[in-house]
Protein backbone atom coordinates (compact mmCIF):
# COMPACT_ATOMS: atom_id res chain seq x y z
CA UNK A 1 0.00 0.00 0.00
CA UNK A 2 1.41 3.50 -0.66
CA UNK A 3 1.62 6.25 1.08
CA UNK A 4 -0.72 9.14 -0.75
CA UNK A 5 -0.71 11.61 1.86
CA UNK A 6 1.61 15.09 0.90
CA UNK A 7 4.66 15.54 2.38
CA UNK A 8 4.14 17.47 5.70
CA UNK A 9 4.72 21.18 5.31
CA UNK A 10 7.09 22.54 7.71
CA UNK A 11 6.33 25.59 10.59
CA UNK A 12 9.38 28.08 10.45
CA UNK A 13 9.69 30.37 13.68
CA UNK A 14 11.28 33.44 11.66
CA UNK A 15 13.19 35.92 13.84
CA UNK A 16 12.45 39.63 12.53
CA UNK A 17 15.20 41.12 14.93
CA UNK A 18 14.71 44.32 17.05
CA UNK A 19 12.53 46.46 14.74
CA UNK A 20 14.31 47.51 11.47
CA UNK A 21 13.56 45.78 8.34
CA UNK A 22 17.10 45.23 7.02
CA UNK A 23 18.19 44.00 10.45
CA UNK A 24 16.41 40.73 9.86
CA UNK A 25 18.29 38.12 9.04
CA UNK A 26 18.78 36.91 5.20
CA UNK A 27 17.35 33.58 5.72
CA UNK A 28 14.34 35.50 7.82
CA UNK A 29 14.20 38.18 4.42
CA UNK A 30 14.22 34.77 2.38
CA UNK A 31 11.28 33.51 3.93
CA UNK A 32 9.70 36.09 4.79
CA UNK A 33 9.08 37.08 1.06
CA UNK A 34 8.07 33.59 0.06
CA UNK A 35 5.62 32.72 2.78
CA UNK A 36 1.98 31.52 1.44
CA UNK A 37 0.88 31.08 4.91
CA UNK A 38 2.02 34.07 7.07
CA UNK A 39 0.81 33.89 10.88
CA UNK A 40 1.31 36.72 13.48
CA UNK A 41 0.71 37.39 17.14
CA UNK A 42 -0.95 41.40 17.89
CA UNK A 43 -3.00 43.03 20.20
CA UNK A 44 -6.84 42.84 19.16
CA UNK A 45 -7.49 45.67 17.59
CA UNK A 46 -4.01 46.30 16.58
CA UNK A 47 -2.25 46.06 13.24
CA UNK A 48 0.72 44.12 15.06
CA UNK A 49 4.34 45.50 15.04
CA UNK A 50 5.91 42.19 13.72
CA UNK A 51 2.96 42.23 10.70
CA UNK A 52 3.84 46.24 10.65
CA UNK A 53 7.74 45.35 10.00
CA UNK A 54 6.96 43.16 7.13
CA UNK A 55 4.84 45.25 5.06
CA UNK A 56 5.68 45.91 1.65
CA UNK A 57 7.69 42.28 1.25
CA UNK A 58 4.93 39.99 1.24
CA UNK A 59 4.08 37.35 -1.99
CA UNK A 60 0.52 38.63 -3.44
CA UNK A 61 -1.24 35.73 -3.16
CA UNK A 62 -0.13 35.26 0.78
CA UNK A 63 -2.66 34.27 3.10
CA UNK A 64 -2.30 36.01 6.97
CA UNK A 65 -3.40 34.47 9.87
CA UNK A 66 -3.72 36.75 12.92
CA UNK A 67 -3.35 35.28 15.98
CA UNK A 68 -5.18 38.11 18.64
CA UNK A 69 -4.13 37.70 21.95
CA UNK A 70 -7.29 37.46 24.13
CA UNK A 71 -5.62 39.10 27.29
CA UNK A 72 -3.12 41.29 27.66
CA UNK A 73 -3.33 43.63 31.07
CA UNK A 74 -6.90 43.12 31.40
CA UNK A 75 -6.09 39.95 33.94
CA UNK A 76 -3.58 39.77 36.01
CA UNK A 77 -0.42 37.00 35.18
CA UNK A 78 -1.41 35.42 38.84
CA UNK A 79 -5.01 34.54 38.19
CA UNK A 80 -5.58 31.27 37.26
CA UNK A 81 -8.24 32.61 34.62
CA UNK A 82 -4.92 33.92 32.59
CA UNK A 83 -3.20 31.00 32.33
CA UNK A 84 -6.39 28.96 31.31
CA UNK A 85 -7.73 31.76 28.46
CA UNK A 86 -3.95 31.65 27.48
CA UNK A 87 -4.01 28.21 27.06
CA UNK A 88 -6.64 28.19 25.08
CA UNK A 89 -5.57 30.67 23.13
CA UNK A 90 -2.42 29.05 22.17
CA UNK A 91 -3.89 25.65 21.90
CA UNK A 92 -6.05 27.23 18.63
CA UNK A 93 -3.47 28.31 17.44
CA UNK A 94 -1.59 25.43 17.08
CA UNK A 95 -4.72 23.68 15.97
CA UNK A 96 -4.71 25.98 12.55
CA UNK A 97 -1.17 25.98 12.03
CA UNK A 98 -0.50 21.90 12.68
CA UNK A 99 -3.84 21.95 9.76
CA UNK A 100 -1.90 23.54 7.26
CA UNK A 101 1.16 21.84 8.12
CA UNK A 102 -0.54 18.71 7.63
CA UNK A 103 -2.01 19.23 4.65
CA UNK A 104 1.74 19.93 2.63
CA UNK A 105 1.56 23.31 3.39
CA UNK A 106 4.72 25.71 4.79
CA UNK A 107 3.74 28.04 7.28
CA UNK A 108 5.95 31.41 8.69
CA UNK A 109 5.28 32.75 11.97
CA UNK A 110 6.88 35.99 12.48
CA UNK A 111 8.66 36.50 15.82
CA UNK A 112 9.62 40.05 17.28
CA UNK A 113 13.70 39.89 18.51
CA UNK A 114 14.52 35.96 18.38
CA UNK A 115 11.94 33.31 18.67
CA UNK A 116 13.67 31.25 21.92
CA UNK A 117 14.04 34.52 23.67
CA UNK A 118 11.02 35.31 26.02
CA UNK A 119 9.40 34.98 22.77
CA UNK A 120 5.42 34.21 22.08
CA UNK A 121 6.18 31.57 19.49
CA UNK A 122 7.27 29.30 21.91
CA UNK A 123 4.11 28.68 23.20
CA UNK A 124 3.07 27.04 20.18
CA UNK A 125 6.56 25.38 19.01
CA UNK A 126 6.20 23.17 22.44
CA UNK A 127 2.84 22.27 21.52
CA UNK A 128 3.82 21.69 17.51
CA UNK A 129 6.77 19.48 17.95
CA UNK A 130 6.30 15.83 17.13
CA UNK A 131 3.23 16.94 15.31
CA UNK A 132 4.74 18.63 12.40
CA UNK A 133 8.60 19.71 11.09
CA UNK A 134 9.76 22.98 13.04
CA UNK A 135 12.15 25.19 11.91
CA UNK A 136 13.58 28.13 13.91
CA UNK A 137 15.39 31.51 12.03
CA UNK A 138 17.12 33.21 14.85
CA UNK A 139 16.93 36.61 15.53
CA UNK A 140 18.77 39.80 16.63
CA UNK A 141 17.57 40.24 19.79
CA UNK A 142 15.84 43.77 21.22
CA UNK A 143 18.49 43.72 23.62
CA UNK A 144 21.14 43.71 20.79
CA UNK A 145 19.13 46.39 19.48
CA UNK A 146 19.10 48.37 22.79
CA UNK A 147 22.63 48.45 23.53
CA UNK A 148 23.73 49.21 19.80
CA UNK A 149 21.49 52.39 20.09
CA UNK A 150 23.78 52.98 23.13
CA UNK A 151 26.77 53.10 21.58
CA UNK A 152 28.73 50.98 24.10
CA UNK A 153 29.16 47.62 24.65
CA UNK A 154 27.31 45.54 26.94
CA UNK A 155 29.97 42.90 27.98
CA UNK A 156 33.90 43.06 28.11
CA UNK A 157 36.73 40.56 29.31
CA UNK A 158 35.18 38.53 32.10
CA UNK A 159 32.00 40.45 32.64
CA UNK A 160 28.66 38.64 33.77
CA UNK A 161 25.59 39.70 31.92
CA UNK A 162 22.61 39.52 33.88
CA UNK A 163 19.26 39.60 31.80
CA UNK A 164 16.30 40.13 34.16
CA UNK A 165 12.44 41.41 34.14
CA UNK A 166 10.89 43.99 35.70
CA UNK A 167 8.21 41.81 36.99
CA UNK A 168 9.81 40.02 39.83
CA UNK A 169 9.39 41.02 43.36
CA UNK A 170 11.52 44.20 44.34
CA UNK A 171 13.33 43.30 46.64
CA UNK A 172 14.83 40.10 44.08
CA UNK A 173 15.16 42.86 41.70
CA UNK A 174 17.36 44.82 43.56
CA UNK A 175 19.43 41.89 44.36
CA UNK A 176 20.30 40.78 41.18
CA UNK A 177 20.73 44.15 39.81
CA UNK A 178 23.79 44.41 42.74
CA UNK A 179 25.16 41.37 41.78
CA UNK A 180 25.77 41.81 38.23
CA UNK A 181 28.55 43.51 36.24
CA UNK A 182 26.35 44.01 33.15
CA UNK A 183 22.64 44.35 33.34
CA UNK A 184 19.62 43.93 30.88
CA UNK A 185 16.09 44.31 32.26
CA UNK A 186 12.95 43.65 30.07
CA UNK A 187 9.28 43.64 30.19
CA UNK A 188 9.31 46.69 31.97
CA UNK A 189 6.01 48.85 31.07
CA UNK A 190 4.57 49.48 34.35
CA UNK A 191 6.60 48.22 36.49
CA UNK A 192 9.09 51.64 35.92
CA UNK A 193 8.56 53.08 39.30
CA UNK A 194 9.69 49.83 41.04
CA UNK A 195 12.61 49.24 38.61
CA UNK A 196 13.73 52.79 39.52
CA UNK A 197 13.62 52.30 42.92
CA UNK A 198 15.29 48.75 42.92
CA UNK A 199 18.13 50.14 40.77
CA UNK A 200 18.39 53.06 43.04
CA UNK A 201 19.06 51.07 46.06
CA UNK A 202 21.24 48.84 44.57
CA UNK A 203 22.98 51.54 44.47
CA UNK A 204 23.31 51.98 39.96
CA UNK A 205 21.30 55.19 39.25
CA UNK A 206 24.46 56.85 37.82
CA UNK A 207 25.24 53.89 35.46
CA UNK A 208 21.46 53.17 34.22
CA UNK A 209 20.39 53.43 30.65
CA UNK A 210 16.90 53.37 29.31
CA UNK A 211 16.53 52.77 25.57
CA UNK A 212 13.33 53.04 23.79
CA UNK A 213 12.13 51.18 20.68
CA UNK A 214 15.79 50.51 19.79
CA UNK A 215 16.17 50.19 16.00
CA UNK A 216 13.04 51.80 15.36
CA UNK A 217 12.49 55.04 13.72
CA UNK A 218 11.40 56.66 17.02
CA UNK A 219 14.21 54.88 19.02
CA UNK A 220 15.32 57.06 22.33
CA UNK A 221 18.28 56.56 24.21
CA UNK A 222 17.97 58.37 27.71
CA UNK A 223 19.70 58.13 31.32
CA UNK A 224 17.19 56.30 33.77
CA UNK A 225 17.29 59.80 36.10
CA UNK A 226 15.70 61.26 33.41
CA UNK A 227 13.11 58.91 32.34
CA UNK A 228 9.41 58.95 33.36
CA UNK A 229 6.65 56.95 35.28
CA UNK A 230 6.13 54.55 32.61
CA UNK A 231 7.73 53.55 29.73
CA UNK A 232 6.57 51.86 26.52
CA UNK A 233 6.47 47.78 25.64
CA UNK A 234 9.65 48.26 23.89
CA UNK A 235 11.82 49.96 26.56
CA UNK A 236 15.08 48.01 27.83
CA UNK A 237 17.10 48.84 30.67
CA UNK A 238 20.87 48.89 30.51
CA UNK A 239 23.69 49.04 32.77
CA UNK A 240 26.98 48.54 30.66
CA UNK A 241 29.67 46.16 32.31
CA UNK A 242 32.98 48.23 32.44
CA UNK A 243 35.39 44.61 32.79
CA UNK A 244 39.16 43.76 31.16
CA UNK A 245 40.29 45.53 28.44
CA UNK A 246 43.49 46.29 26.97
CA UNK B 1 38.87 79.80 3.10
CA UNK B 2 37.38 76.57 2.16
CA UNK B 3 37.89 73.05 3.76
CA UNK B 4 38.52 70.87 0.68
CA UNK B 5 39.47 67.72 2.59
CA UNK B 6 37.29 65.05 1.10
CA UNK B 7 34.44 64.22 3.79
CA UNK B 8 35.28 61.50 6.43
CA UNK B 9 34.35 57.72 5.68
CA UNK B 10 32.65 56.05 8.15
CA UNK B 11 33.97 52.71 9.72
CA UNK B 12 31.48 50.33 10.16
CA UNK B 13 31.55 47.18 13.15
CA UNK B 14 29.67 44.85 11.27
CA UNK B 15 28.08 41.44 13.23
CA UNK B 16 28.37 38.67 10.65
CA UNK B 17 25.87 36.31 13.11
CA UNK B 18 26.54 32.21 14.77
CA UNK B 19 28.48 31.07 11.73
CA UNK B 20 26.07 30.53 8.89
CA UNK B 21 26.38 33.43 5.86
CA UNK B 22 22.28 33.97 5.97
CA UNK B 23 22.38 34.06 9.11
CA UNK B 24 23.84 37.80 8.55
CA UNK B 25 21.27 40.90 8.96
CA UNK B 26 20.31 41.53 5.10
CA UNK B 27 21.71 45.52 6.05
CA UNK B 28 25.32 43.41 7.21
CA UNK B 29 25.09 41.46 3.75
CA UNK B 30 24.59 45.02 2.02
CA UNK B 31 27.65 46.76 3.43
CA UNK B 32 29.93 43.27 3.15
CA UNK B 33 28.84 42.87 -0.42
CA UNK B 34 30.01 46.89 -1.30
CA UNK B 35 33.15 46.77 0.85
CA UNK B 36 36.08 48.11 -0.46
CA UNK B 37 37.79 48.36 2.38
CA UNK B 38 37.53 45.22 4.49
CA UNK B 39 39.51 44.50 8.01
CA UNK B 40 38.98 41.69 10.38
CA UNK B 41 40.57 39.67 13.69
CA UNK B 42 42.45 37.01 13.08
CA UNK B 43 44.62 33.84 15.04
CA UNK B 44 47.93 34.33 13.06
CA UNK B 45 48.69 31.91 10.81
CA UNK B 46 45.05 31.49 10.06
CA UNK B 47 42.76 32.55 7.39
CA UNK B 48 40.00 33.45 10.15
CA UNK B 49 36.59 32.31 10.88
CA UNK B 50 35.08 35.42 10.21
CA UNK B 51 36.77 35.83 7.14
CA UNK B 52 36.19 32.65 5.65
CA UNK B 53 32.24 33.26 6.57
CA UNK B 54 32.33 36.07 3.49
CA UNK B 55 34.13 34.16 0.90
CA UNK B 56 32.54 34.91 -2.44
CA UNK B 57 30.73 37.43 -1.17
CA UNK B 58 33.27 40.38 -1.50
CA UNK B 59 33.45 43.13 -4.25
CA UNK B 60 36.06 42.10 -6.88
CA UNK B 61 38.03 45.08 -6.16
CA UNK B 62 37.90 44.73 -2.02
CA UNK B 63 41.38 45.62 -0.28
CA UNK B 64 41.94 43.43 3.00
CA UNK B 65 43.25 44.43 6.24
CA UNK B 66 44.03 41.12 8.30
CA UNK B 67 44.71 41.88 11.83
CA UNK B 68 46.85 39.05 12.97
CA UNK B 69 46.51 38.53 17.38
CA UNK B 70 49.50 38.91 18.29
CA UNK B 71 49.04 36.71 21.16
CA UNK B 72 46.45 34.68 22.04
CA UNK B 73 47.18 32.02 24.69
CA UNK B 74 50.67 31.91 25.15
CA UNK B 75 50.90 34.50 27.57
CA UNK B 76 48.41 34.59 30.15
CA UNK B 77 45.82 37.50 30.33
CA UNK B 78 47.17 37.89 34.01
CA UNK B 79 50.54 38.84 32.62
CA UNK B 80 50.68 42.22 32.12
CA UNK B 81 52.81 41.55 29.24
CA UNK B 82 49.66 40.33 27.06
CA UNK B 83 47.90 43.93 27.93
CA UNK B 84 51.02 45.55 26.76
CA UNK B 85 51.25 43.46 23.50
CA UNK B 86 47.14 43.64 22.96
CA UNK B 87 46.87 47.23 23.62
CA UNK B 88 49.70 48.49 21.03
CA UNK B 89 48.16 45.85 18.56
CA UNK B 90 44.81 47.37 18.76
CA UNK B 91 46.23 50.84 18.65
CA UNK B 92 48.10 49.86 15.60
CA UNK B 93 44.91 48.74 13.77
CA UNK B 94 43.31 52.20 14.67
CA UNK B 95 45.54 53.85 13.39
CA UNK B 96 45.31 51.85 9.70
CA UNK B 97 41.83 52.07 9.75
CA UNK B 98 41.16 55.53 10.73
CA UNK B 99 43.84 56.70 8.08
CA UNK B 100 41.33 54.95 5.62
CA UNK B 101 38.56 56.89 7.30
CA UNK B 102 40.66 60.53 7.40
CA UNK B 103 40.55 59.75 3.92
CA UNK B 104 37.08 59.14 3.08
CA UNK B 105 37.20 56.00 2.84
CA UNK B 106 34.59 53.53 3.99
CA UNK B 107 35.75 50.47 6.29
CA UNK B 108 33.84 47.35 6.97
CA UNK B 109 35.15 45.61 9.88
CA UNK B 110 34.50 41.94 10.41
CA UNK B 111 32.83 40.68 13.83
CA UNK B 112 31.64 37.40 15.08
CA UNK B 113 28.37 37.31 16.58
CA UNK B 114 27.08 40.35 17.62
CA UNK B 115 29.68 43.27 18.08
CA UNK B 116 29.08 44.73 21.38
CA UNK B 117 29.02 41.64 23.01
CA UNK B 118 32.49 40.25 24.13
CA UNK B 119 33.68 41.70 20.45
CA UNK B 120 36.82 42.50 19.31
CA UNK B 121 35.73 45.17 17.64
CA UNK B 122 34.65 47.26 20.77
CA UNK B 123 38.58 47.89 21.41
CA UNK B 124 38.61 49.53 18.00
CA UNK B 125 35.00 51.40 18.55
CA UNK B 126 36.35 52.81 22.28
CA UNK B 127 39.80 54.16 20.18
CA UNK B 128 38.33 54.94 17.33
CA UNK B 129 34.92 56.97 18.55
CA UNK B 130 35.47 60.67 18.80
CA UNK B 131 38.12 60.54 15.40
CA UNK B 132 35.93 59.08 12.50
CA UNK B 133 32.43 58.36 12.16
CA UNK B 134 31.80 54.87 13.50
CA UNK B 135 28.45 53.04 12.75
CA UNK B 136 27.77 49.39 14.20
CA UNK B 137 25.27 47.30 12.78
CA UNK B 138 24.18 44.38 15.30
CA UNK B 139 24.46 40.59 14.76
CA UNK B 140 23.01 37.46 15.82
CA UNK B 141 24.69 36.30 18.99
CA UNK B 142 26.32 32.88 19.57
CA UNK B 143 24.16 32.00 22.12
CA UNK B 144 21.50 32.68 20.37
CA UNK B 145 22.70 30.57 17.77
CA UNK B 146 23.26 27.95 20.26
CA UNK B 147 20.09 27.63 21.91
CA UNK B 148 18.16 27.95 18.33
CA UNK B 149 20.41 24.53 17.76
CA UNK B 150 19.28 23.29 20.91
CA UNK B 151 15.75 23.34 19.77
CA UNK B 152 15.23 24.43 23.14
CA UNK B 153 13.72 28.46 24.39
CA UNK B 154 16.33 29.72 26.72
CA UNK B 155 14.12 31.92 28.83
CA UNK B 156 9.99 31.79 29.68
CA UNK B 157 7.90 34.29 31.61
CA UNK B 158 10.00 35.76 34.49
CA UNK B 159 13.04 33.60 34.12
CA UNK B 160 16.40 35.40 34.97
CA UNK B 161 18.70 34.49 32.06
CA UNK B 162 23.15 34.20 33.58
CA UNK B 163 25.61 34.88 31.17
CA UNK B 164 29.03 34.32 32.46
CA UNK B 165 32.20 33.16 31.44
CA UNK B 166 34.08 30.50 32.63
CA UNK B 167 37.55 32.06 32.52
CA UNK B 168 36.14 33.11 36.31
CA UNK B 169 36.65 31.32 39.79
CA UNK B 170 35.29 28.10 40.38
CA UNK B 171 33.70 28.85 43.57
CA UNK B 172 32.13 32.40 42.45
CA UNK B 173 31.40 30.16 38.71
CA UNK B 174 29.25 27.57 40.87
CA UNK B 175 27.62 30.29 43.07
CA UNK B 176 26.44 32.18 39.63
CA UNK B 177 25.30 28.73 37.90
CA UNK B 178 23.30 28.09 41.39
CA UNK B 179 21.29 31.30 41.37
CA UNK B 180 20.27 31.33 37.87
CA UNK B 181 17.22 30.31 36.61
CA UNK B 182 18.77 29.94 33.02
CA UNK B 183 22.56 29.95 31.70
CA UNK B 184 24.68 30.61 28.90
CA UNK B 185 28.36 30.30 29.93
CA UNK B 186 30.90 31.31 27.38
CA UNK B 187 34.72 31.13 26.55
CA UNK B 188 34.92 27.82 27.67
CA UNK B 189 37.93 26.40 25.85
CA UNK B 190 40.60 24.90 28.34
CA UNK B 191 38.38 25.61 31.39
CA UNK B 192 36.11 22.28 30.33
CA UNK B 193 37.07 20.47 33.52
CA UNK B 194 36.90 23.39 36.38
CA UNK B 195 33.23 24.22 34.36
CA UNK B 196 31.84 20.47 34.35
CA UNK B 197 33.07 20.83 38.20
CA UNK B 198 31.09 24.06 38.89
CA UNK B 199 27.81 22.61 37.52
CA UNK B 200 28.33 19.43 39.38
CA UNK B 201 28.70 21.42 42.25
CA UNK B 202 25.92 23.53 41.90
CA UNK B 203 23.64 20.29 41.01
CA UNK B 204 22.70 21.42 37.79
CA UNK B 205 24.63 18.69 35.63
CA UNK B 206 20.88 16.93 34.47
CA UNK B 207 20.15 19.71 32.95
CA UNK B 208 23.15 21.21 30.96
CA UNK B 209 24.11 21.36 26.96
CA UNK B 210 27.18 21.92 25.35
CA UNK B 211 26.45 23.24 21.86
CA UNK B 212 30.14 23.57 19.32
CA UNK B 213 29.95 25.16 16.68
CA UNK B 214 26.40 26.26 16.46
CA UNK B 215 24.69 27.44 13.09
CA UNK B 216 28.14 25.86 11.05
CA UNK B 217 28.29 22.60 9.13
CA UNK B 218 30.21 20.86 12.37
CA UNK B 219 27.30 21.81 14.44
CA UNK B 220 27.15 19.44 17.72
CA UNK B 221 24.59 19.42 20.76
CA UNK B 222 25.23 17.09 23.39
CA UNK B 223 24.53 16.88 27.11
CA UNK B 224 27.20 18.23 29.21
CA UNK B 225 28.31 14.76 31.14
CA UNK B 226 28.31 13.25 27.67
CA UNK B 227 31.46 16.21 26.63
CA UNK B 228 35.12 15.50 26.37
CA UNK B 229 37.71 17.37 28.51
CA UNK B 230 38.07 20.19 26.14
CA UNK B 231 36.26 22.22 24.26
CA UNK B 232 36.35 24.09 20.97
CA UNK B 233 36.85 27.89 20.73
CA UNK B 234 32.71 28.07 19.65
CA UNK B 235 31.77 26.00 22.40
CA UNK B 236 28.67 27.18 24.73
CA UNK B 237 27.09 25.91 27.47
CA UNK B 238 23.26 26.22 28.25
CA UNK B 239 21.27 25.55 30.97
CA UNK B 240 17.58 26.26 29.31
CA UNK B 241 15.24 28.09 31.95
CA UNK B 242 11.71 26.36 33.01
CA UNK B 243 9.67 29.43 33.85
CA UNK B 244 5.98 30.58 33.71
CA UNK B 245 4.40 29.40 30.28
CA UNK B 246 0.53 28.67 30.03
Amino acid sequence: MTDTSPPLGTVHGVGLGPGAADLMSVRADRLVRGARHLAFFRKKGRSGHARRLVEGMLHADVLEYPMDYPVTTEIAVTDPAYNERLSAFYADCTRHIATLAAAGEDVVVLCEGDPFFYGSFMHLHSRLKGQVPVAVVPGITGMSGAWTASDLPISWGDDVLTIATATMPEEELTRRIRDTDALVVMKIGRHMAKLRRAVATAGRTGEAWLVEHAAMPEQRVLRLKDAGDTAPYFAILLIHGQGRRP
